[in-house]
C-alpha cells in the first residue's frame, strides 16, 4: 500500500491472527484479552435475515437516534449521528475543521492522530488541555485509553469555550465512558456547539463486528456529519440489535455492576502475582511492569494474549476474562510466570 | 435538522412507511417494487453471533479486497477499497479533490449531486461527457439509474484522460454493472490514476442491509480511502457473506440469468398492459407514460408500491417481483388498471 509512513496502519487488540504468528504453539483456543471488550455481550436473541436483505426504512435511523440519546443523555435525537464506527466519526469531525493544528492528549490511541493527519492537520501531542486551547481542534479520550485517566467534565468544558473563541473544535472519544468509574460524559453539553462527543456501542454491549457508535453534537454538525453519511449510514442489524440493547436498561444497569465486579477481580489476580496496576477503565486494567515482554511472552505461550504498547514497553493491558475457566487460566498462567522469576 | 435546502434528505425506493402513509387502504403485505434490489438474495445459510462479538482481524479485509477484486476484474486487492456503502464512498471520494466544480452526468440518481455539495463543490448537472471535461471532477453512473442508458469504456477513459491533464477525477457509480446487458465497467483500468469505480455488493446479491460496497482504483487513492475509514470498516457479518458471495461463481452465473429473464418477463408484463419500457437494467426496467400519476396510484392501492420521480412526473421504475405470487398481483393490478381506463 502505498499509505505514507506516519498514517501507515497501525497494531491494535483483538488481533488473534498475530497472536498465533508470534506463538504457533500455545494452546488453542487463545483467551483473547488484548482488546478493551466486554466478554459477555448482549444477548443477540434472534437472528433475521431481514437485516440484510432490506434497506433500512428512513425512519429507523432517527428512531435509533432517539433511543441512543435517552441511553447517552443527549439533549434530542437530532444531536445524535448514527455511524457505522467511531473511526469514521473521527475521520468527518477532523474533516470539519479547516486544515490547522490538531491537538492530541497523550499518549493515547494512536488511531486519532493519524486520523488528524490523513484530514491534512499538523498533530501536536498534548500534556494537557492547557496546552491544546490554541490548536484549531483538541482531541482527548475520556477516559483515557490505556491508563484511565479521567477528565472532568468542567475542565471540558472550559477547553471548549476557550476554543470556541477561535473557532475551534473539541472532540471528546467517550469509547469507555459507559465503563468508567465516575461520569464526566458531554454528551447533556453538547448544545454550545463546537463539542462532539463520540461513544461506542461495540465496547461495552461486547459486539464490535456489528460497527456502530454514535456522534453526539450540535444539530448543525448533526444534520452535516448525518449527511454525508447518506441515507443508510449502519446496517439492519445494527440499527435492530443497537435499539433494543440502548433500551434495556435493566441489562446495562446488571452489566455495569458485572463489569465492575470483573474488573476488581482482575486487580486481585494481578496483584496477587505482585503487578502494579496502574490504571484502566472497568472493561481493562493496565499494569506498568520492567518485565512487561517476558511476561507478554510467557502469557502468550499459555495462549493468554494481552496487550503491548511500542512506545511503552513496561506496559501491558488487560482485558476481562468473559468466563469462569478464563479466569482460571489468567490466574494460572500468572502464578506459573511468578514462581518462573523466583 | 439543520440541513440547507439544497442538501436536504431525498425520497428513494423501498420506504415502505412511505408507501403506507401513501395508500393505508392497500393490502398487506406490501410488494414493494420500489427499489432495484435483487429480490431473490444470496441465502445465508447460517447466523453467527461471532460476527458481531469480534472486531474483524486486520487479515480479513484485505482477503475480501482480493475476493472483489477478482469478482470485479480489478488489476489487484490493492486497487480495491472496502466501504460501508457507496454513499460514503462517494463522499470521500469528492473530498479528494480542492472544492471546485462538480459534473455531474444528469438525469441520474440524486445523492450524487447532493454529496458533491456537501463536500463544498459546485455542482452542474451536464448532458453528455463533453461537458463535463472541464470540471474538477466529473461523476457518471454506468448503468445509469433510472433509465439504464449504458456509457461506453472508450467514451470514459477519454474523459479520465482529460480530466487527468487539470488533476481532475472520474467518478463512476457501477451500482447495476452487474446487471447490465453490457460490461462496460472501468474496474479493470484504474490504473492510469484518476478512476474511482464503485460497486454495489447489495443490489445484484440482494443484502442492501449488510451495507458493503466497493471502491476500485489507484492504489494510492484506495489507500487514502482505506486508511480514512479505518481498519474496521464494514461487519463482521459484511466480510463473512461478501467474502462466499463474491466467491460463488456458479450462484453470480445462475443469478445473471434468471434475472435477465425476469427482466424480459417484466418487459412483457408491462408492454401487454400497453406500457412502454424506455430503459432500465437486469434489475429495474423504467416506463414512461402520461397517465404515470394515475398508475402509481392504482397500483398503491392494490398493495403494490413502484418508483416515481419529482423531476420527471410522466416516469415509472419497476423493480423484479421475487415470487410467482408477485408477478401474478402485478399482473393482475396492471390488468385492472387498463380496463380502469378504457
Amino acid at each position: 500500500m502505498a499509505t505514507p509512513g506516519d498514517v501507515a496502519p497501525l497494531a491494535h487488540g483483538g488481533d488473534l491472527s498475530a497472536a498465533r504468528a508470534l506463538f504457533p504453539g500455545a494452546p488453542e483456543p487463545f483467551l483473547d484479552l488484548s482488546a478493551g471488550i466486554n466478554p459477555n455481550p448482549y444477548p443477540v436473541a434472534q437472528f433475521s435475515s431481514d437485516w440484510f436483505t432490506h434497506l433500512p426504512e428512513p425512519g429507523e435511523v432517527p428512531r435509533l437516534a432517539a433511543i441512543a440519546a435517552e441511553a447517552y443523555g443527549a439533549p434530542s435525537a437530532e444531536h445524535v449521528v448514527v455511524s457505522p464506527g467511531s473511526q469514521i466519526a473521527v475521520a468527518q469531525a477532523s474533516a470539519l475543521v479547516a486544515p490547522g493544528s490538531a491537538a492530541v492528549l497523550g499518549p493515547t490511541y494512536a488511531e486519532h492522530a493519524r486520523t488528524a493527519r490523513l484530514a491534512g492537520h499538523e498533530v501536536i501531542e498534548a500534556a494537557s488541555l492547557e496546552q491544546m486551547a490554541d490548536s484549531s481542534h483538541a482531541i482527548a479520550v475520556n477516559p483515557n485509553n490505556p491508563d484511565g485517566r479521567i477528565l472532568a467534565k468542567d475542565a471540558l468544558l472550559a477547553l471548549a469555550d476557550r476554543l470556541r473563541q477561535h473557532g475551534g473544535l473539541l472532540i471528546v472519544d467517550e469509547a469507555f465512558m459507559d465503563a468508567s468509574s465516575r461520569d464526566e460524559s458531554l454528551a447533556a453539553e453538547v448544545g454550545c456547539g463546537n463539542i462532539v462527543a463520540l461513544r461506542s456501542f461495540g465496547k461495552f454491549f461486547g459486539l464490535p463486528g456489528l460497527r456502530l457508535s454514535f456522534a453526539i453534537t450540535s444539530p448543525k454538525i448533526a444534520a452535516e456529519l448525518s449527511a454525508a453519511l447518506g441515507p443508510w449510514p449502519v446496517s439492519g442489524a445494527a440499527l435492530a440489535i443497537g435499539a433494543q440493547a440502548l433500551a434495556d436498561k435493566a441489562w446495562i444497569e446488571k452489566t455495569r455492576s458485572a463489569l465492575l465486579a470483573s474488573a476488581r477481580r482482575l486487580d486481585a489476580v494481578l496483584s496477587g502475582a505482585g503487578l502494579q496496576v496502574v490504571g484502566g477503565t472497568s472493561l481493562f486494567r493496565l499494569i506498568e511492569t520492567g518485565r512487561a515482554e517476558a511476561l507478554f511472552r510467557h502469557l502468550g505461550e499459555a495462549g493468554i494474549f494481552v496487550r503491548r504498547f511500542t512506545e511503552q514497553p513496561a506496559w501491558l493491558r488487560f482485558g476481562l476474562p468473559g468466563s469462569e475457566q478464563g479466569w482460571r487460566r489468567l490466574e494460572a498462567a500468572l502464578r506459573a510466570s511468578v514462581s518462573d522469576q523466583s
